[in-house]
């Protein structure tokens, strides 16, 4: 981005301001970089209340507002904030993403120009067994050092053969449409990526929760820091209301109600009241959702997105690295 | 609608074809009706499981899928059903309404047509107070006979100025657009309607709520019945999860932690646990936050959206009303 | 907004920030301001081409490329700048303005707040009969000056009897949300309302058009010179492209063929050739399509959406009249 | 789908009732499906005139109507039609297509479910060069018998380690979501794909013209032929004005004006006007653009989209195939 600072009577969010155009690295090859943005947090607070220009409110005034906003889904003011990313990740993950409909995209096209030849690479500590409850993805389990090793040794062997036929193939001058359709998912393409707040906070739960692969999480994770970065009022909220907030169903706030007595402005536990798993059947919970609830009392404490600085480059360093892994067959001009 | 039946391959929903095209009356001049489908509960399973063709499934282990992706906002296989209405509703109800921009709309148009000149009277029972807690509605309190019949005087004298105006003015072949710039916002207008079942819940779970305004709550009852006929286990789901559910905050879940116990399949109260004002101001609540918990735990019913058949008018019914309230002067071809 | 400006490593468009939170008159009690905005010309070419961070390109070769992308309909790239707008419109605007689904939007909300007393009154000019051939607009032909005296007398009666109803109602503690039905059309309302430029491009086209109502002509014609100073290579495109440019049909263009030869590199008359409506009619032509064809062919000149400066207001002019419109009964904290 | 017929009272297409839920074959592996769809010609035509029931329209007034509203992009009525196919397609034309926010997805989980062993493999006829002036696709020259059979060769060669390994981690129970990431972007997958008929033009527009891939063309071609069973009214416009229409600049509309003089109800071109390489530049257009210009006048002929029933198979067919190519390590339930 520009080295230069301009002039400017748009809002700006300075936390964001000394971030915006560093690359941060994610996975082997992958990084995200906040390329603009457009609101802070007291833009919110004038759309939902659509006042004439800039007010004198107090963050505290704000703080309240936008949490009241996000606890009872009054969305709408939270559009009025936009974040724009260049990202780069591994087809698999990009296939994930895009299923996000609500952003604006323009990927590098594999039809129009060369692919560099970038692959994902797994590390030892992510290379696990398929998970026996979340029955999508891996659980924890990981492989032996040989069963790694000859993972490595498949995937390189695959990856050296597909770079092979790509380089042939588009050094005889093969379609890059064509030439490019063995290259495998873990390659890596990279995006702009434009999303207003509202839709972000609820790609970014769905993406830093536990059941996402753990590749896209990544991107998550530096994600919700650079949005944090932008809104910090509506990053904590987010983080209350709706990362570590719980959706509780009719049966479980039934059971709640036989265990906890409503005072005026008071909560009570019922002494010696319990619901076993036949209790909370008999409340229409099945057995899947009774150990669901059991799981939402468990505390598995508040996480943090903060970015570490001392891990961003310039641009011009992922720049030259693809510059430098595209075949050199043939540049376009 | 046809009042012939046809032959077709397409998945049915028993239930929707016995209501389909029959209008529902609404307020006081105003009407729902079911006007197409496309799609069933068996619909939704079979995407999420994008399994080839009509499957032999029995219906408790499609009940099961389909609770589980709504509990857990795997939302995507429900926009794989649609809904198509036919609705009329004062203006001001419809302003609300067209908030949701993720349905198709086809509206009359004032600009083409002449409008039927019929008004929304809300009666005694609605005609009540600004609410003191919920800042943006009615709060229950209703004005006494002479201050109803005051208002009444009042709109009635409006409406026949706004109806004098609009006959003289189209009378006189002013441009419709301008001749309707003064009718009321409470001036009936109508629309097809088509909206996605997953899109629909957003909707209804919002306009059934005590929250909404109470006229355009009255459309969402009558669609909320709809829906039910169209499919039953969604709806079960959405009564379940959604509509009878609470989203509880990271503090709000604290709270709970500290009053219940979780076992292994079982959840017990911690006898002798209370958490007064002050203890849930410490766990973060602020006090609008603490009642609105207290608020979550009192048990307010499961609603039923049932349609009455007998209240349901074939189309004709209302089109000859709507014919009959539009000014003499001239018909559009 | 902001009397101070501030310093900003984000792209800049110098042409928007000379108008930044300036409020233009728009109608007799309208207004249109562009409080915000993300993104430049060189942003969409940044994004089309998937490079990092700003480059040195030259102007010249941006508008090459954002001409090539507009005139085949790549539109993606233009999705990635945004504008976000503060408007003030008659509520008859609005209902048209908010079809266009695909804006963020917040409105000033009559259930919560009293509203100003202020309406819309055409003026002479504009009070005209309805067009015979565009059947849902006003002709040209106005009406004369005892019928233009006759139609204001009754706007204002029933304007009168709206805003005594309402203060009425509203000093009688009636609920907002009932004491505003009978309000006319013509009341003003207003909203933030924020749209990338892609989809800005497609709303302006069709309201600048001169089958749109022509109030909300006047916003779109604000709007557009707004449009012209956050991305003026995009702007001259969209008038080249889309505002003066025409879609033809298929036997349009058959007729075309028979009138033109194209050479290599020319298109020369076809000497003596001449379709007649029969010739017309037998390429496929309705009657009625021919006459838009020829109409076509007619040159209609070539619009200017520049902004006068000299109408700016700054926000606290409206902000006074608008606080001063409000019924006096009571005031919301 | 169903092979029993049901009764309902819904609006039918006769023609599309005869193909629901035969599923075409497309490239060598992949096929296209209607599964279920909503709404027929005349549903249009009733939405766009708001009115009740089914009447008893002519079907040549329906075709007026529909082709009024598809020349002057009134296309809010035709979101009123819905079609859903079930569609299987290499994952790099997968990527593609997704790129379409406006539909409904549900696709194939490799995350959850075992992929099959299917992959694309072009034809000698379909490996081509990169054309020169498309710079993003082919152009037409392809290769020798031998380059072809080296590429089949590397490809195969990519296939088979691809395979193994895939079969080797699955085998040893490494999460599927890291099993599948070096599966070749010519692996099959396969999805739910719904879609109103407004945006499946708009699809179809861009996936049928020659600049497309030509794979997704195919399956462009397919589904174009299913649109127009279900309204085929609609299709003729969309042939008309979308397919066979263009966009003429205010350059090139202002060239014909220099060629062709525009009479009451007729068009007669100019003697002896001709527009040479240099008078076209004077106008404003780019060289290439005067080009694309000629090319314009170029009649391409009427694309025909019917489909040919002799080539559909049954659900099984597929199913089993596909069944069978999944490894046989292991099934999930």
């Amino acid at each position: 981005m520009s080295a230069e600072p301009s002039s400017t009577r748009r809002p700006v969010a300075p936390g964001a301001e000394e971030i915006l155009g560093l690359y941060f690295p994610v996975l082997d090859h992958g990084f995200v970089s906040l390329v603009d943005y457009m609101g802070t947090d007291a833009c919110i607070e004038r759309a939902a209340r659509v006042s004439y220009g800039f007010g004198t409110r107090k963050t505290q005034q704000t703080r309240g507002l936008l949490r009241y906003l996000r606890r009872h889904l009054h969305t709408t003011p939270s559009e009025m904030v936009e974040l724009k990313f260049h990202c780069c990740m591994p087809m698999f993950v990009a296939r994930q993403w895009i299923r996000h409909r609500t952003a604006s995209v323009n990927e590098y096209s594999g039809r129009y120009s060369l692919m560099p030849m970038l692959f994902y690479m797994p590390s030892p500590e992510q290379l696990q067994k398929q998970a026996s409850t979340n029955r999508q993805g891996r659980g924890g389990d990981r492989l032996d050092a040989a069963g790694y090793a000859e993972a490595v040794r498949r995937w390189n062997a695959i990856r050296e053969a597909s770079r092979d036929a790509y380089e042939w193939m588009t050094g005889n001058e093969i379609a890059r449409e064509l030439a490019r359709i063995d290259l495998p998912l873990s390659t890596y393409t990279q995006w702009y990526w434009k999303i207003d707040m509202h839709n972000l906070m609820h790609f970014l739960r769905l993406r830093v929760d536990s059941h996402a692969q753990w590749e896209i999480q990544e991107y998550g994770r530096v994600m919700a820091g650079m949005f944090q970065r932008v809104a910090p009022i509506s990053y904590e909220a987010w983080i209350d209301y709706d990362v570590c907030g719980m959706r509780l169903s009719r049966m479980e706030l039934d059971a709640l109600r036989q265990l906890i007595a409503a005072g005026e402005d008071s909560l009570t536990a019922r002494d010696g009241s319990t619901l076993d798993a036949a209790a909370l059947g008999a409340l229409g919970l099945s057995k899947r959702e009774a150990a669901e609830f059991v799981g939402k009392l468990v505390d598995t404490g508040v996480p943090h997105f903060d970015l570490d600085l001392a891990r961003a480059k310039p641009a011009s360093y992922f720049e030259e690295r693809f510059a430098a892994a595209v075949p050199a067959v043939d540049q376009k001009a």
